[in-house]
């Protein structure tokens, strides 16, 4: 029964516009949603209501639609976007998470764990994170927001990484992943929401855009590489990197408390994913993403942990389900 | 109200035995779970029912257990598998989806819909599937399930690689996505549920096993080469290779029809993923696969027409929900 109804609930919630038959299809829908402002065919980012649009998003906004206020891509394929909903009945305004992938981040998650080194490759882990950490909180030290916003798009890549390597092997061994694959791509798309979280309070400078685009392309290899000869100690360092994230958070709602750093509302999209309070701070923003850490520094230290003593990973399911 | 009432039917669904503060936590909630048949630690293919187990695979699992009947990882990052249960109460059988994975195919969707092709790009992709298409069929004539099971590890490829590109360039660029990311990788996981739906009716050969890894190795590079030089491109040849998908589903139905490839029951993992009736058999299997198909063509085909319209994916948000 309480299945039956998650299902009635989340069609009540789309409807998806699909059943149409007209070459027009698309056109129609796209100019359609947009003049009720449920979504507007300009990025996420700038991804308001319509009645709070600056006149300049107004014009690009109708820069975008044809002469008839149609939508611009003709396409008759009628692919529409699903009109979502919130519970009170204002539209949804997150195209990159929908309401039922929005959750409540379990803060009572030990934040202090720390998974001791006492293997060789355990060591190298360590190590390895060790000498990572110390130039990155030298370089940083109290910029916390320019911090977390430029390693939260390092962080989004190794659970690609794996999620991809997973998926491949199991279409290339014909063999269930044990959930693995989409815990994975979960852990991934909560690390891009927290950069997209901190990017709502800080925009990169061009310098920083040029170092993130250089990091991205040696830590995409290193950790392919590293995920394709050793996943286990490929899990190993992420855990020990969580630790790591887990710690500066915590060092950030520290400098909160004093007052070293300036406090300010939640942004919007925060609010929505971690489904906060409307008054919600920075402060309750940082404690939702670092137990976000916390629990990638479990699943990841379980990865290890399981492959470590000879397991694969798809002989014990995937601890789903908590984002 | 309607949402809060989803994300109650969630909470039901799960529960997840995350607050457990000993250090032998997943050794119990492992242990616990494999002892009420919630699931087993074996790979997801053989999960049936604890009571459908068979004498080896008992053996193999009491193997796989201490003396004291506990599970063999030894971790302490209490994480543990959510025990999911369906809405008669059973177990939740599957560890690579979730009951608010599941879905009803849209079987109303237009099964003879054609891009015509008319620039040299449209004509090249065309071309390519065309060229592909012929010697594949020749291949295995009659021989459907087999010939779905090896296509289906190849149509899970795109799907991922076009997901994992848009995701680095979400992080590099500091910008949304559009729910492009999660649209394609769902289009790759949908592709992958397609080939595990067919391994529960036929096994592949070892010759078939060596092929798929050959294969995989030639595709996954020709198709991340293809999408960094031309992301349209790659769309489209995604979209005509489903249109194929598409047609080789239909023949297949033709012949169940005929009687020249048997009809037998529906898998019991497409009767859960589908949300069939118990009674469905592989006709309604295929129906609602080529259903997927014609969606993922209309999916494709739309994100390369956006950007053979000079528009980029972010603009247009993804047609999410239908999975
Ligand atoms: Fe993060
Ligand atoms: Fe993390
Ligand atoms: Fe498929
Ligand atoms: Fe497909």
């Amino acid at each position: 029964m309480s299945r039956r109804a998650a299902m009635q609930v989340s069609r009540l919630l789309i409807e998806h516009p699909r059943n149409t038959t007209f070459s027009s299809a698309i056109l129609n829908s796209t100019s359609t949603i947009s003049n009720h402002g449920v979504f507007k065919s300009t990025p996420m980012l700038g991804s308001r209501h319509r009645s709070s649009m600056t006149s300049e998003e107004a014009k690009q906004e109708k820069a975008k639609l044809g002469a008839d206020g149609r939508g611009a891509v003709s396409s008759y394929w009628g692919v529409a976007p699903p009109q979502l909903r919130k519970e009170d009945g204002s539209p949804w305004r997150w195209n990159s998470f929908r309401p039922w992938e929005t959750y409540t981040a379990d803060t009572s998650i030990d934040v202090k764990k720390h998974h001791d080194a006492k293997t060789l490759m355990d060591k190298f882990a360590y190590g390895t994170v060790q000498a990572l950490k110390y130039p990155t909180q030298l370089f940083f030290q109290r910029r916390h927001i320019c911090h977390a916003m430029l390693l939260e798009t390092v962080a989004a890549v190794p659970g690609m990484v794996g999620g991809m390597m997973l998926h491949l092997k199991s279409l290339r061994r014909f063999e269930q992943s044990g959930g693995w694959i989409k815990a994975l791509l979960e852990e991934a798309e909560n690390e891009r929401m927290h950069l997209m979280t901190f990017l709502e309070l800080s925009q990169p400078k061009w310098s920083e855009r040029a170092l993130v685009i250089a990091v991205q392309g040696v830590f995409f290899n290193a950790y392919f590489a590293a995920y394709l000869i050793s996943p286990k100690l490929a899990h190993r360092i992420v855990g020990y990197l969580e630790e790591e994230a887990v710690n500066s958070y915590t060092e950030f709602l520290h400098d909160l408390e004093k007052g070293l750093v300036e406090n300010q509302p939640a942004p919007a999209i925060a609010i929505d994913y971690w489904r906060l309070p409307p008054n919600s701070t920075l402060k309750d923003v940082v404690t939702v993403i670092r137990a976000d850490e916390a629990h990638h520094r479990d699943l990841n230290h379980f990865a290890s942990d399981i492959q470590c003593q000879g397991h694969e990973l798809k002989e014990y399911p995937a601890p789903l389900g908590y984002h």
